[in-house]
């Protein structure tokens, strides 16, 4: 048994270590909470104002504020937002309304998909829903989408224009709108077996695509007058998105526990119709497919299923063809960038974020 | 039994009839229906906004359009909206995408409402959640949520000012984010008995009050660049709503079953705390209490515990009540009027709306 531990350890510590966060995440991160702390108000008595605070880390149910904030994730929408500002020679302080913005809109969707996918833990703390019931979530969540519109428009209290408020207004509202068309179509594939990859990608394009490119399109149009940038921000910001989501989808099977947090398999056991699960029901075949096909309609899944899905997708060549998407769509981002002059901290730390997002393990 | 037939008609026949809808209602409807056409596309394979347009009573569910649309209410919202406008000598044109953005608010609040009470049926089809299931409902109603927004941002392609545009925008957020609020206070009220009458005029300030203000608000904003006459028509507004919303409950209870299609007592039935029975838990005494408070505590109300609770509430002076509540906030309601120089048509329009929403019988 000691010698079975002493191999896990071993084979954890072969796999060679994942890249670390940029450091443009650093250099933002107090800027990005800041902003966010002046768009999320609490106003006492406020149950409303409560459940948002709570989803976003800072108080516990009884409204005392968290002793040890829970983790915001990376914050990875406002931070290309930012850095798109800055890289096209403006300020990051005049895109923090903006910032604040883009991750609250990601917060009220995370907390409408938890009431829909009935999860009850996030960040390591009960999910609002469990907290305070469905319906509560539910209006809380809708006030997080309000909240995220009125920082955007509060940009216009600074130096933005009222025409670019205006227009940045509507970019986000358009892309939130596409994000939940993409949730819609997610929905829609739970109860679904022949879904193709074209249809799959079309779905992420705009489940988590749109709100990362239009990161990138906001942080573009406040830091430069300059359509044309704006634009390759914007391709730029499609082919993140795919390399984020595809990555998701990848360490959501074979991810490195010890970095998720999640045993190998996991969306496997959630029958979670990610990529590699809808390339392998798409390209295997014959008794494969109809193995995978036979496990995937059942409500549950054993482990011993678990473990031959994971063995029909490598056969299937999911994995190597999830890698290798990642790997052709970090390639076009970085060559969507020719198309506009960044200086060159800005251009290496666009290579060195497309790197990150390709390769990391959390 | 022919004869107790012949007094139920009679019954009926007694009671005078309400006013009819005042012409106002038919002089923009058109405009806003066609505002409204536009605001919400129906982009083909989409069945988020399939959800929209069968919610809004203009397709089945399989996406054809309905034969006979179904009522759409009396679009109150956006009839404020436009009368706002015109009675300050504005184009009523120029309000349209701002009034179907309101109705558009107003109409994902219900589908999300919709899905929290458990409501099977609306405006006789049966609810969105009960045909696509809760999950497509939720994001549909996001989704809707975003259409107003864009509908009202879309403001400034005509002749409205990107500025105004901006500030429209964050007055519609506010006041939404305010109804968001009121309905949280409201799910809060379901598991409460010691509510006073103080906390539910905050209530129905929030939940129905806001958007009814702010569609007067928006109106005046387009109508004229004229803040005091502005904030004279919000004032107004908020009259308006705590006579709409009184009314509302009055006739929720005591309503002519003829005229509202449902029977007597029917809110007490669903065990409804709006005012009547907020004030009648508030103002009885003794035993009148201890019943009341018994049969409130109960799952689910027996048509003896209806009767008993109508013969209480009419015992502790809340028919009264509600009625001289109606009438003090419509008297209000002119006097705010006073504030601003009207046409003599408008003046006169404004007191047959009032009048209506004060004595209206559906």
């Amino acid at each position: 048994m000691s010698g079975d531990a002493t191999l896990n350890v071993t084979v954890t510590a072969i796999r060679p270590p994942g890249p670390a966060l940029p450091p443009m995440f650093s250099r933002y991160k107090e800027q990005v909470e800041q902003a966010l702390f002046r768009a999320v108000p609490a106003p006492p008595d406020s149950q409303l104002y409560l459940v948002m605070r709570y989803h976003l880390g800072w108080a516990d149910r009884h409204g005392q504020p968290a002793k040890e904030p829970v983790s915001q994730g990376k914050a990875l929408r406002p931070t290309l937002c930012l850095f798109a500002c800055q890289a096209l020679g403006g300020e990051p302080e005049q895109a923090g309304p903006a910032a604040a913005a883009l991750e609250i809109i990601h917060n009220f969707s995370l907390l409408h998909d938890d009431i829909q996918d009935r999860d009850i833990e996030r960040r390591h703390q009960a999910t609002a829903w469990t907290v305070w019931g469905e319906p509560k979530a539910l209006v809380a969540g809708n006030a997080m989408q309000s909240v995220g519109d009125l920082a955007l428009l509060s940009s216009a209290d600074g130096q933005v224009s009222a025409q670019t408020a205006l227009r940045l207004s509507a970019i986000l509202t358009e892309s939130y709108l596409e994000m939940i068309e993409g949730q819609c179509l997610d929905l829609d594939f739970e109860s679904r077996t022949g879904i193709t990859t074209e249809e799959y990608l079309h779905m992420i394009a705009c489940k988590t695509g749109a709100l990362i490119r239009c990161s990138l399109e906001v942080g573009a149009t406040l830091g430069a007058d300059n359509p044309a940038a704006t634009q390759v921000f914007a391709r730029f910001g499609q082919c993140l998105g795919r390399v984020f989501q595809i990555r998701d989808d990848y360490l959501g099977i074979w991810g490195d526990p010890v970095a998720t947090g999640k045993a190998v398999g996991n969306d496997i056991r959630r029958r979670k119709k990610s990529f590699p699960v809808v390339y392998g029901l798409e390209h295997a075949t014959g008794a494969a497919r109809d193995e995978l096909l036979r496990i995937y309609r059942q409500e549950a899944l054993t482990e011993a299923d678990v473990g031959q899905v994971l063995a029909l997708l490598e056969g299937a060549g999911a994995s190597q063809m999830s890698q290798r998407l990642i790997q052709d769509n970090a390639d076009q981002a970085i060559r969507e960038l020719d198309g506009v002059s960044l200086p060159g901290w800005a251009r290496l730390e666009a290579e060195q974020l497309v790197d990150f997002l390709a390769r990391r393990e959390f």
